[in-house]
Protein backbone atom coordinates (compact mmCIF):
# COMPACT_ATOMS: atom_id res chain seq x y z
CA UNK A 1 0.00 0.00 0.00
CA UNK A 2 1.38 3.29 -0.86
CA UNK A 3 0.20 6.79 -0.06
CA UNK A 4 -0.02 8.94 -2.20
CA UNK A 5 -0.13 13.13 -2.59
CA UNK A 6 -2.62 15.15 -5.08
CA UNK A 7 -2.49 18.81 -5.52
CA UNK A 8 -6.03 19.08 -7.58
CA UNK A 9 -7.37 22.88 -8.95
CA UNK A 10 -11.39 23.13 -9.48
CA UNK A 11 -13.78 25.45 -10.47
CA UNK A 12 -16.40 25.78 -7.85
CA UNK A 13 -19.22 26.60 -9.73
CA UNK A 14 -20.71 23.51 -10.80
CA UNK A 15 -20.22 21.88 -7.49
CA UNK A 16 -22.52 21.30 -4.15
CA UNK A 17 -19.08 22.02 -2.90
CA UNK A 18 -16.01 19.20 -1.96
CA UNK A 19 -17.01 17.73 0.28
CA UNK A 20 -19.38 14.09 -0.71
CA UNK A 21 -22.48 14.26 0.01
CA UNK A 22 -25.60 11.97 -1.46
CA UNK A 23 -27.66 13.21 -4.73
CA UNK A 24 -25.32 16.29 -5.42
CA UNK A 25 -22.23 16.98 -7.47
CA UNK A 26 -19.35 17.32 -5.43
CA UNK A 27 -15.23 17.59 -5.97
CA UNK A 28 -14.49 14.44 -3.73
CA UNK A 29 -17.44 12.68 -5.30
CA UNK A 30 -16.41 13.10 -8.43
CA UNK A 31 -12.87 12.05 -7.55
CA UNK A 32 -13.78 8.90 -5.77
CA UNK A 33 -16.30 7.60 -8.44
CA UNK A 34 -13.57 7.92 -10.86
CA UNK A 35 -10.30 6.11 -8.24
CA UNK A 36 -12.44 3.68 -8.05
CA UNK A 37 -12.77 3.42 -11.89
CA UNK A 38 -9.31 2.73 -11.26
CA UNK A 39 -9.35 0.07 -8.56
CA UNK A 40 -11.99 -2.15 -10.28
CA UNK A 41 -14.78 -1.04 -8.39
CA UNK A 42 -13.34 -0.99 -5.25
CA UNK A 43 -13.87 2.47 -3.40
CA UNK A 44 -10.97 4.65 -2.32
CA UNK A 45 -11.49 7.44 0.31
CA UNK A 46 -9.75 10.29 -0.18
CA UNK A 47 -8.99 13.07 2.87
CA UNK A 48 -8.56 16.43 1.61
CA UNK A 49 -6.64 19.52 3.82
CA UNK A 50 -10.38 20.73 4.65
CA UNK A 51 -13.74 21.20 2.65
CA UNK A 52 -14.90 24.07 0.33
CA UNK A 53 -18.00 25.85 0.09
CA UNK A 54 -20.64 25.37 -2.56
CA UNK A 55 -19.20 28.30 -5.56
CA UNK A 56 -15.64 28.46 -3.38
CA UNK A 57 -12.87 27.50 -6.38
CA UNK A 58 -9.30 25.46 -5.61
CA UNK A 59 -5.75 27.04 -7.20
CA UNK A 60 -3.92 24.32 -5.14
CA UNK A 61 -6.53 22.43 -2.95
CA UNK A 62 -4.55 18.87 -1.73
CA UNK A 63 -5.86 15.47 -0.93
CA UNK A 64 -4.20 11.61 -0.18
CA UNK A 65 -4.95 8.03 -0.77
CA UNK A 66 -4.08 4.57 -0.22
CA UNK A 67 -4.01 2.48 -3.41
CA UNK A 68 -1.97 -1.22 -4.13
CA UNK A 69 -1.58 -0.04 -7.29
CA UNK A 70 2.10 0.41 -8.61
CA UNK A 71 1.65 3.43 -10.73
CA UNK A 72 4.44 5.93 -11.42
CA UNK A 73 3.26 10.02 -10.18
CA UNK A 74 2.67 11.22 -13.88
CA UNK A 75 0.95 8.07 -14.46
CA UNK A 76 -1.57 9.18 -11.69
CA UNK A 77 -1.86 12.26 -12.78
CA UNK A 78 -2.73 11.41 -16.52
CA UNK A 79 -4.99 8.70 -15.67
CA UNK A 80 -7.42 10.67 -12.95
CA UNK A 81 -7.32 13.61 -15.79
CA UNK A 82 -8.13 11.55 -18.53
CA UNK A 83 -11.38 10.62 -16.55
CA UNK A 84 -11.88 13.02 -14.24
CA UNK A 85 -14.92 16.02 -15.58
CA UNK A 86 -12.95 19.40 -16.89
CA UNK A 87 -13.65 21.27 -14.01
CA UNK A 88 -11.47 19.36 -12.12
CA UNK A 89 -7.52 19.10 -12.73
CA UNK A 90 -5.24 17.33 -11.24
CA UNK A 91 -2.01 19.17 -10.96
CA UNK A 92 0.49 16.85 -9.49
CA UNK A 93 1.03 13.46 -7.64
CA UNK A 94 3.42 12.24 -5.48
CA UNK A 95 4.16 9.65 -3.10
CA UNK A 96 4.24 10.29 0.30
CA UNK A 97 5.19 8.42 3.57
CA UNK A 98 1.60 6.40 5.15
CA UNK A 99 2.15 8.96 8.10
CA UNK A 100 1.22 12.00 5.90
CA UNK A 101 -2.16 13.66 6.60
CA UNK A 102 -3.55 16.20 3.75
CA UNK A 103 -5.24 17.99 6.62
CA UNK A 104 -3.26 16.94 10.09
CA UNK A 105 0.22 17.71 8.43
CA UNK A 106 -0.71 21.12 6.93
CA UNK A 107 1.80 23.66 8.17
CA UNK A 108 -0.18 26.57 6.24
CA UNK A 109 -2.82 27.49 4.23
CA UNK A 110 -3.15 30.82 1.51
CA UNK A 111 -6.38 31.97 -0.07
CA UNK A 112 -7.53 34.93 -2.55
CA UNK A 113 -10.20 36.84 -2.28
CA UNK A 114 -11.03 38.58 -5.42
CA UNK A 115 -13.40 41.55 -6.21
CA UNK A 116 -14.55 42.92 -9.32
CA UNK A 117 -14.70 46.84 -8.60
CA UNK A 118 -16.19 47.98 -12.19
CA UNK A 119 -19.49 49.07 -12.67
CA UNK A 120 -21.01 46.32 -14.78
CA UNK A 121 -19.79 43.26 -13.70
CA UNK A 122 -17.33 41.40 -16.34
CA UNK A 123 -19.46 38.24 -18.38
CA UNK A 124 -16.23 36.33 -17.98
CA UNK A 125 -15.92 36.41 -14.37
CA UNK A 126 -19.11 36.71 -13.16
CA UNK A 127 -18.63 33.13 -11.29
CA UNK A 128 -14.77 33.98 -10.32
CA UNK A 129 -14.74 37.10 -8.46
CA UNK A 130 -17.07 39.00 -6.68
CA UNK A 131 -18.93 42.10 -8.08
CA UNK A 132 -18.46 45.07 -5.32
CA UNK A 133 -18.70 48.21 -7.54
CA UNK A 134 -18.87 50.81 -4.08
CA UNK A 135 -15.88 52.96 -3.75
CA UNK A 136 -12.68 51.71 -0.83
CA UNK A 137 -10.70 53.14 1.43
CA UNK A 138 -7.46 51.09 0.34
CA UNK A 139 -5.92 52.68 3.56
CA UNK A 140 -8.35 51.56 5.45
CA UNK A 141 -8.74 47.73 4.22
CA UNK A 142 -4.77 47.80 4.97
CA UNK A 143 -5.11 48.62 8.73
CA UNK A 144 -7.67 46.00 9.10
CA UNK A 145 -5.43 43.58 7.58
CA UNK A 146 -2.99 44.47 9.87
CA UNK A 147 -5.34 44.50 12.88
CA UNK A 148 -5.98 40.36 12.02
CA UNK A 149 -2.41 39.62 11.60
CA UNK A 150 -1.09 37.54 14.32
CA UNK A 151 -2.65 35.30 16.57
CA UNK A 152 -6.58 35.54 17.73
CA UNK A 153 -9.80 34.13 19.04
CA UNK A 154 -11.57 33.42 15.97
CA UNK A 155 -14.81 32.82 17.27
CA UNK A 156 -16.38 36.38 15.81
CA UNK A 157 -15.47 35.37 12.50
CA UNK A 158 -16.45 32.31 11.98
CA UNK A 159 -19.55 30.55 11.46
CA UNK A 160 -21.61 29.86 14.25
CA UNK A 161 -22.37 25.97 12.66
CA UNK A 162 -18.22 25.45 13.05
CA UNK A 163 -17.87 22.62 15.75
CA UNK A 164 -14.06 22.85 16.37
CA UNK A 165 -13.58 23.67 19.78
CA UNK A 166 -10.24 25.48 19.48
CA UNK A 167 -10.97 28.53 17.49
CA UNK A 168 -7.25 30.14 18.34
CA UNK A 169 -5.97 30.92 14.81
CA UNK A 170 -2.49 32.55 13.62
CA UNK A 171 -2.25 34.57 10.57
CA UNK A 172 0.96 35.12 9.15
CA UNK A 173 0.09 37.34 5.36
CA UNK A 174 -2.38 39.52 4.82
CA UNK A 175 -2.13 41.76 1.69
CA UNK A 176 -4.12 43.65 -0.68
CA UNK A 177 -3.36 43.29 -4.29
CA UNK A 178 -4.47 45.32 -7.51
CA UNK A 179 -4.88 43.96 -10.56
CA UNK A 180 -6.26 46.06 -13.60
CA UNK A 181 -10.22 46.37 -12.25
CA UNK A 182 -9.80 43.90 -9.87
CA UNK A 183 -8.89 43.91 -5.93
CA UNK A 184 -7.43 40.95 -4.19
CA UNK A 185 -7.51 39.71 -0.35
CA UNK A 186 -4.41 37.54 -0.10
CA UNK A 187 -4.28 35.62 3.29
CA UNK A 188 -2.35 32.84 4.59
CA UNK A 189 -2.41 31.19 8.14
CA UNK A 190 -1.74 28.24 10.45
CA UNK A 191 -5.79 27.23 9.32
CA UNK A 192 -9.10 28.68 9.14
CA UNK A 193 -12.35 28.09 10.90
CA UNK A 194 -15.39 27.47 8.40
CA UNK A 195 -16.07 30.42 6.32
CA UNK A 196 -13.68 32.28 8.47
CA UNK A 197 -11.89 34.27 5.05
CA UNK A 198 -15.47 34.90 3.56
CA UNK A 199 -16.22 36.87 7.22
CA UNK A 200 -13.18 38.49 7.16
CA UNK A 201 -13.54 39.75 3.39
CA UNK A 202 -16.83 41.08 4.45
CA UNK A 203 -15.73 42.90 7.44
CA UNK A 204 -12.70 44.24 5.16
CA UNK A 205 -15.48 45.70 3.19
CA UNK A 206 -17.33 47.50 5.93
CA UNK A 207 -13.75 48.89 7.10
CA UNK A 208 -13.08 49.46 3.14
CA UNK A 209 -16.36 51.77 2.84
CA UNK A 210 -16.18 53.42 6.95
CA UNK A 211 -18.84 51.59 8.16
CA UNK A 212 -16.51 50.59 10.47
CA UNK A 213 -13.13 51.91 12.16
CA UNK A 214 -10.38 49.32 11.56
CA UNK A 215 -9.62 49.52 15.49
CA UNK A 216 -13.45 48.07 15.76
CA UNK A 217 -11.72 44.99 14.67
CA UNK A 218 -10.22 44.35 18.10
CA UNK A 219 -13.31 44.58 19.57
CA UNK A 220 -15.04 42.39 17.44
CA UNK A 221 -12.23 39.42 17.69
CA UNK A 222 -12.69 40.33 22.05
CA UNK A 223 -16.36 39.81 21.67
CA UNK A 224 -16.49 36.01 20.49
CA UNK A 225 -19.77 36.03 18.94
CA UNK A 226 -20.77 35.97 15.04
CA UNK A 227 -23.03 38.49 14.84
CA UNK A 228 -20.20 41.11 16.44
CA UNK A 229 -18.18 40.81 12.63
CA UNK A 230 -19.26 41.54 9.17
CA UNK A 231 -21.04 40.04 6.98
CA UNK A 232 -19.97 36.50 5.10
CA UNK A 233 -18.84 37.72 1.43
CA UNK A 234 -19.90 35.56 -1.20
CA UNK A 235 -18.47 32.40 -2.10
CA UNK A 236 -17.50 32.31 -5.80
CA UNK A 237 -14.86 35.09 -5.28
CA UNK A 238 -12.70 32.83 -2.86
CA UNK A 239 -9.93 30.43 -4.32
CA UNK A 240 -7.91 27.60 -1.88
CA UNK A 241 -4.75 29.19 -3.12
CA UNK A 242 -1.99 26.87 -1.84
CA UNK A 243 -1.58 24.06 0.98
CA UNK A 244 1.86 24.30 2.66
CA UNK A 245 3.30 20.85 4.23
CA UNK B 1 -39.84 56.30 -33.14
CA UNK B 2 -35.96 56.30 -32.07
CA UNK B 3 -33.48 54.07 -33.55
CA UNK B 4 -30.77 52.52 -30.62
CA UNK B 5 -27.10 51.08 -31.06
CA UNK B 6 -26.22 48.75 -28.10
CA UNK B 7 -23.06 47.22 -27.53
CA UNK B 8 -22.80 44.06 -25.65
CA UNK B 9 -20.60 41.66 -24.04
CA UNK B 10 -21.69 37.43 -24.34
CA UNK B 11 -19.94 34.26 -22.70
CA UNK B 12 -21.16 32.18 -25.14
CA UNK B 13 -20.63 29.02 -23.21
CA UNK B 14 -23.78 28.32 -22.37
CA UNK B 15 -25.48 30.00 -25.69
CA UNK B 16 -26.77 27.70 -28.78
CA UNK B 17 -25.01 30.57 -30.46
CA UNK B 18 -26.11 34.28 -31.14
CA UNK B 19 -29.35 33.88 -33.40
CA UNK B 20 -32.29 33.30 -32.29
CA UNK B 21 -33.89 29.21 -32.68
CA UNK B 22 -36.75 27.89 -31.68
CA UNK B 23 -35.93 25.94 -28.57
CA UNK B 24 -32.65 26.96 -27.77
CA UNK B 25 -31.08 29.42 -25.56
CA UNK B 26 -29.87 32.01 -27.92
CA UNK B 27 -28.35 35.44 -27.58
CA UNK B 28 -30.52 37.29 -29.75
CA UNK B 29 -33.40 34.88 -28.07
CA UNK B 30 -32.71 36.01 -24.19
CA UNK B 31 -32.35 40.07 -24.88
CA UNK B 32 -35.76 39.78 -27.35
CA UNK B 33 -37.28 38.25 -25.15
CA UNK B 34 -36.53 40.88 -22.61
CA UNK B 35 -37.26 43.99 -24.71
CA UNK B 36 -40.87 42.80 -25.23
CA UNK B 37 -41.18 42.86 -21.30
CA UNK B 38 -40.38 46.50 -21.76
CA UNK B 39 -42.73 46.70 -24.24
CA UNK B 40 -45.66 45.76 -22.66
CA UNK B 41 -45.32 42.22 -24.92
CA UNK B 42 -44.86 43.94 -28.35
CA UNK B 43 -42.10 41.73 -30.24
CA UNK B 44 -38.86 43.95 -30.66
CA UNK B 45 -36.27 42.71 -33.40
CA UNK B 46 -32.92 43.12 -33.00
CA UNK B 47 -30.20 43.14 -35.53
CA UNK B 48 -26.67 42.56 -34.67
CA UNK B 49 -23.53 43.56 -36.70
CA UNK B 50 -23.49 39.57 -37.46
CA UNK B 51 -23.81 35.83 -36.21
CA UNK B 52 -21.64 33.84 -33.61
CA UNK B 53 -21.52 30.44 -33.30
CA UNK B 54 -22.13 28.19 -29.77
CA UNK B 55 -19.69 28.62 -27.54
CA UNK B 56 -18.18 32.15 -28.76
CA UNK B 57 -17.91 34.78 -26.98
CA UNK B 58 -18.35 38.74 -28.09
CA UNK B 59 -16.41 41.68 -25.92
CA UNK B 60 -18.17 44.23 -27.95
CA UNK B 61 -20.79 42.52 -30.29
CA UNK B 62 -23.09 45.68 -31.35
CA UNK B 63 -26.90 45.44 -32.28
CA UNK B 64 -29.39 47.88 -33.08
CA UNK B 65 -33.27 47.80 -32.63
CA UNK B 66 -36.17 50.90 -33.11
CA UNK B 67 -38.37 51.55 -30.60
CA UNK B 68 -41.20 54.23 -29.66
CA UNK B 69 -40.00 54.64 -25.78
CA UNK B 70 -38.88 57.63 -24.58
CA UNK B 71 -36.18 56.84 -22.31
CA UNK B 72 -32.64 57.95 -21.61
CA UNK B 73 -29.61 55.62 -23.21
CA UNK B 74 -28.13 54.84 -19.38
CA UNK B 75 -31.71 53.61 -18.23
CA UNK B 76 -32.13 51.59 -21.38
CA UNK B 77 -28.86 50.04 -20.13
CA UNK B 78 -29.48 49.74 -16.57
CA UNK B 79 -33.10 48.41 -17.45
CA UNK B 80 -32.14 45.58 -19.79
CA UNK B 81 -29.35 44.28 -17.34
CA UNK B 82 -31.68 43.77 -14.58
CA UNK B 83 -33.91 41.62 -16.48
CA UNK B 84 -31.22 40.06 -18.55
CA UNK B 85 -29.23 36.80 -17.41
CA UNK B 86 -25.34 37.44 -15.97
CA UNK B 87 -24.17 36.24 -18.81
CA UNK B 88 -25.50 39.10 -21.02
CA UNK B 89 -24.42 42.60 -20.05
CA UNK B 90 -25.20 45.26 -21.96
CA UNK B 91 -22.27 48.23 -22.29
CA UNK B 92 -23.78 50.64 -23.52
CA UNK B 93 -26.18 52.31 -25.52
CA UNK B 94 -26.69 55.30 -27.70
CA UNK B 95 -28.92 56.80 -29.84
CA UNK B 96 -28.18 56.65 -33.52
CA UNK B 97 -29.95 57.87 -36.70
CA UNK B 98 -33.02 55.93 -38.35
CA UNK B 99 -30.56 54.86 -41.33
CA UNK B 100 -28.06 53.33 -38.65
CA UNK B 101 -27.28 49.69 -39.46
CA UNK B 102 -25.06 47.57 -37.31
CA UNK B 103 -24.28 45.15 -40.14
CA UNK B 104 -24.40 47.56 -42.77
CA UNK B 105 -22.95 50.44 -41.26
CA UNK B 106 -19.84 48.40 -39.44
CA UNK B 107 -16.69 49.72 -41.06
CA UNK B 108 -14.30 46.99 -39.56
CA UNK B 109 -14.30 43.86 -37.05
CA UNK B 110 -11.33 42.92 -34.78
CA UNK B 111 -11.48 39.23 -33.51
CA UNK B 112 -9.32 37.23 -30.73
CA UNK B 113 -8.54 34.36 -30.60
CA UNK B 114 -7.06 32.63 -27.26
CA UNK B 115 -4.91 29.31 -26.78
CA UNK B 116 -4.07 27.97 -23.41
CA UNK B 117 0.14 26.63 -24.64
CA UNK B 118 0.36 25.06 -21.24
CA UNK B 119 0.20 21.15 -20.76
CA UNK B 120 -2.74 20.59 -18.27
CA UNK B 121 -5.43 23.16 -19.22
CA UNK B 122 -6.60 25.85 -16.60
CA UNK B 123 -9.74 24.59 -14.99
CA UNK B 124 -11.09 28.35 -14.60
CA UNK B 125 -9.95 29.18 -18.91
CA UNK B 126 -11.55 25.67 -20.11
CA UNK B 127 -14.29 27.50 -21.92
CA UNK B 128 -12.05 30.67 -22.66
CA UNK B 129 -9.26 29.92 -24.04
CA UNK B 130 -8.48 26.68 -26.70
CA UNK B 131 -6.00 24.27 -25.27
CA UNK B 132 -2.65 23.70 -27.38
CA UNK B 133 0.07 22.30 -25.23
CA UNK B 134 2.36 21.70 -28.75
CA UNK B 135 5.54 23.46 -29.50
CA UNK B 136 4.55 26.43 -31.69
CA UNK B 137 6.83 28.32 -33.91
CA UNK B 138 5.93 32.35 -33.40
CA UNK B 139 7.96 33.41 -36.47
CA UNK B 140 6.54 31.40 -38.86
CA UNK B 141 2.64 32.23 -37.54
CA UNK B 142 3.70 35.81 -38.23
CA UNK B 143 5.02 35.31 -41.11
CA UNK B 144 1.59 33.21 -42.15
CA UNK B 145 -0.27 36.13 -40.73
CA UNK B 146 1.51 38.39 -43.48
CA UNK B 147 0.54 36.42 -46.32
CA UNK B 148 -3.17 36.74 -45.04
CA UNK B 149 -2.90 40.69 -44.83
CA UNK B 150 -4.31 42.47 -47.31
CA UNK B 151 -7.60 41.65 -50.01
CA UNK B 152 -8.19 38.46 -50.90
CA UNK B 153 -10.66 35.77 -51.83
CA UNK B 154 -11.29 33.79 -49.19
CA UNK B 155 -13.15 31.25 -50.29
CA UNK B 156 -10.88 28.52 -49.08
CA UNK B 157 -11.04 30.04 -45.58
CA UNK B 158 -14.83 30.18 -45.28
CA UNK B 159 -18.00 27.48 -44.59
CA UNK B 160 -19.00 25.63 -47.25
CA UNK B 161 -22.27 26.46 -45.86
CA UNK B 162 -21.67 29.76 -46.62
CA UNK B 163 -24.24 31.82 -48.66
CA UNK B 164 -22.43 35.09 -49.51
CA UNK B 165 -21.44 35.76 -53.22
CA UNK B 166 -18.73 37.95 -52.62
CA UNK B 167 -15.98 36.36 -50.88
CA UNK B 168 -13.39 39.39 -51.10
CA UNK B 169 -12.63 40.14 -48.03
CA UNK B 170 -9.66 42.68 -46.62
CA UNK B 171 -8.00 42.01 -43.28
CA UNK B 172 -6.01 45.18 -42.16
CA UNK B 173 -4.35 43.74 -39.02
CA UNK B 174 -2.94 40.72 -37.63
CA UNK B 175 -1.14 39.75 -34.85
CA UNK B 176 0.37 37.52 -32.30
CA UNK B 177 0.46 38.53 -28.69
CA UNK B 178 1.59 36.21 -25.66
CA UNK B 179 0.25 36.87 -22.55
CA UNK B 180 1.44 34.62 -19.58
CA UNK B 181 0.68 31.45 -20.74
CA UNK B 182 -1.43 32.25 -23.56
CA UNK B 183 -1.28 32.78 -27.60
CA UNK B 184 -3.64 35.58 -28.93
CA UNK B 185 -4.39 35.82 -33.00
CA UNK B 186 -5.46 39.44 -33.21
CA UNK B 187 -7.41 40.11 -36.69
CA UNK B 188 -9.00 43.41 -37.83
CA UNK B 189 -10.65 43.62 -41.48
CA UNK B 190 -13.38 44.95 -43.45
CA UNK B 191 -15.59 41.74 -42.02
CA UNK B 192 -15.42 38.28 -42.18
CA UNK B 193 -16.91 35.21 -43.46
CA UNK B 194 -18.84 32.56 -41.53
CA UNK B 195 -16.10 30.49 -39.86
CA UNK B 196 -13.20 32.15 -41.68
CA UNK B 197 -11.19 33.32 -38.00
CA UNK B 198 -11.50 29.83 -36.42
CA UNK B 199 -10.20 28.55 -39.96
CA UNK B 200 -7.33 31.10 -40.22
CA UNK B 201 -6.87 30.39 -37.12
CA UNK B 202 -6.40 26.79 -37.67
CA UNK B 203 -4.08 27.08 -40.62
CA UNK B 204 -1.87 29.55 -38.66
CA UNK B 205 -1.57 26.73 -36.04
CA UNK B 206 -0.71 24.31 -38.83
CA UNK B 207 2.23 26.84 -39.92
CA UNK B 208 2.93 27.07 -36.15
CA UNK B 209 3.82 23.15 -35.88
CA UNK B 210 5.56 23.20 -38.99
CA UNK B 211 2.85 20.83 -41.30
CA UNK B 212 2.31 23.66 -43.24
CA UNK B 213 5.33 26.24 -44.73
CA UNK B 214 3.75 29.69 -44.33
CA UNK B 215 3.71 30.05 -47.91
CA UNK B 216 1.49 27.52 -48.93
CA UNK B 217 -1.19 30.01 -47.81
CA UNK B 218 -1.03 31.63 -50.69
CA UNK B 219 -1.88 28.78 -53.09
CA UNK B 220 -4.56 28.14 -50.62
CA UNK B 221 -6.18 31.42 -50.87
CA UNK B 222 -6.12 30.72 -54.95
CA UNK B 223 -7.73 27.55 -54.88
CA UNK B 224 -10.75 28.70 -53.54
CA UNK B 225 -11.63 25.25 -52.37
CA UNK B 226 -12.39 25.09 -48.92
CA UNK B 227 -10.50 21.81 -48.62
CA UNK B 228 -7.05 23.67 -49.09
CA UNK B 229 -7.48 25.02 -45.84
CA UNK B 230 -6.34 23.83 -42.16
CA UNK B 231 -9.00 22.62 -39.77
CA UNK B 232 -11.94 24.97 -37.87
CA UNK B 233 -10.25 25.59 -34.73
CA UNK B 234 -12.39 25.26 -31.66
CA UNK B 235 -15.18 28.17 -30.93
CA UNK B 236 -14.62 28.52 -27.36
CA UNK B 237 -11.37 30.67 -27.89
CA UNK B 238 -12.61 33.18 -30.19
CA UNK B 239 -14.14 36.45 -29.28
CA UNK B 240 -15.83 39.24 -31.14
CA UNK B 241 -13.75 41.95 -29.86
CA UNK B 242 -15.14 45.43 -31.51
CA UNK B 243 -17.03 46.39 -34.41
CA UNK B 244 -15.66 50.15 -35.49
CA UNK B 245 -18.65 52.05 -37.39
Amino acid sequence: MQRWKATVSYDGTQFAGYQVQPEARTVQGEIEKNLAKMHKGNSVRISASGRTDAGVHAIGQVFHFDSPLAIAPERWQKALNALLPADIRILEVEAVPLDFHARFSAVEKEYHYRLMTNGEPDVFRRNYASHFPYPLDHGAIQEAMGIFMGTHDFTSFSSARSEVEDKVRTITMFELETAGDELIFKVRGSGFLYNMVRIMAGTLLDAGQGKIQPEEIRSMLAEKDRSAAGKTAPPHGLYLYRVTY
